[in-house]
C-alpha cells in the first residue's frame, strides 16, 4: 500500500479489508491467558454453558481485526495512536474457525486547530460472519498525521 | 471468591483489583501478531517513533487487565458475556514492566424485563499507571445472571 496521510482520508470512503478466523487453540490460548471464564478456555464446560461451546473472548476479536485495519486503513507513515473508541458492541459470539470479515468507513476527518501537522479520523468498523450479520461493530477514533507540506 | 449475583452488584461500591504489568516481550508478541505498528514491534523504531519508545497495543492493555476484572469483579457462577462497551479512551501509553492498578465502580444494575434471570451492570473501569494517573477508562457492561429464587 502506498503511504497514506491526513488528507488521503475521505468522508465516507468504505474499504473492504479482508477476511481472518480465530482457530480453537488461538481461541484458548487467548482465554487462558487473558480473559479466563469457562466459555473462553473450556471446551467442555463452554459446550454446557450461555454459549452451547467455545466462544473466543471479545478482546480476541478486536485484536485478530486490527491486523487487517493496521495494514488496510491505517498507514505506517501517519499513525500516531489512538485515543479510545466512542462505542463497541459485541453483537454476536464469534466461533472457533469463523470467517471474520471487515469492512471501515470513514466517518469524520477533523484537522487538529493546535496540532495541525494531524488530525482526528473516526471511522466506523464493521465486522461481519460468514452469513454476513454483524459480530463486532466500533466507532473507531485515530490520530493520523497530515502530508508533510511540498 | 464466593459466588456473586445480579442481586450482589450494588450500585456505587468501588473495588480495587489490583496490579499487573506487562514485559516488553509480552508487549513485542501481542504486537507483532495482532497490532502490528512499529511503536508495538520495534523497540528500535519505536524509539524514533511518536512516544519515544515501545508502548503496549490498546487493545493488550484491555486484555491485559482482563484476568483481574474476571476474577475480582465477575463471577463464573453468574457472568454471561458482555454486549460491548460504551466507551473507552486510552489516555496514556503503557510502557514496559509499568503498574497498572486496576479499580471498577459499579454505575447501574438493572434487571431484564425479558428474561428475569438476568440483568445488565455498567460499570466503570479505571486503570492507573505507577504514578497514579489514569492510563485507561472505560464504561463497561456485563450481563450478570439472578440469584435464583430459594
Amino acid at each position: 500500500m502506498p503511504d497514506r496521510y491526513l488528507q488521503d482520508y475521505v468522508e465516507g470512503t468504505v474499504a473492504e479489508l479482508g477476511t481472518v478466523s480465530l482457530s480453537e487453540q488461538e481461541i484458548l490460548d487467548f482465554g487462558r491467558r487473558y480473559d479466563p471464564q469457562p466459555f473462553h478456555t473450556d471446551p467442555q464446560a463452554a459446550a454446557a454453558g450461555p454459549y452451547g461451546g467455545l466462544i473466543a473472548s471479545g478482546w480476541h476479536t478486536c485484536a485478530a481485526v486490527m491486523p487487517l485495519i493496521v495494514n488496510g486503513y491505517l498507514s505506517p507513515a501517519s499513525s500516531l495512536g489512538s485515543p479510545g473508541l466512542e462505542s463497541l458492541r459485541w453483537l454476536q459470539p464469534v466461533r472457533p474457525d469463523e470467517p471474520l470479515t471487515v469492512r471501515t468507513t470513514v466517518r469524520q476527518v477533523r484537522r487538529s486547530a493546535s496540532k495541525p501537522d494531524r488530525g482526528l479520523v473516526t471511522g466506523l468498523l464493521e465486522v461481519a460472519g460468514g452469513d454476513g450479520a454483524l459480530k463486532l461493530t466500533a466507532v473507531i477514533v485515530n490520530v493520523i498525521a497530515a502530508r508533510p507540506e511540498a
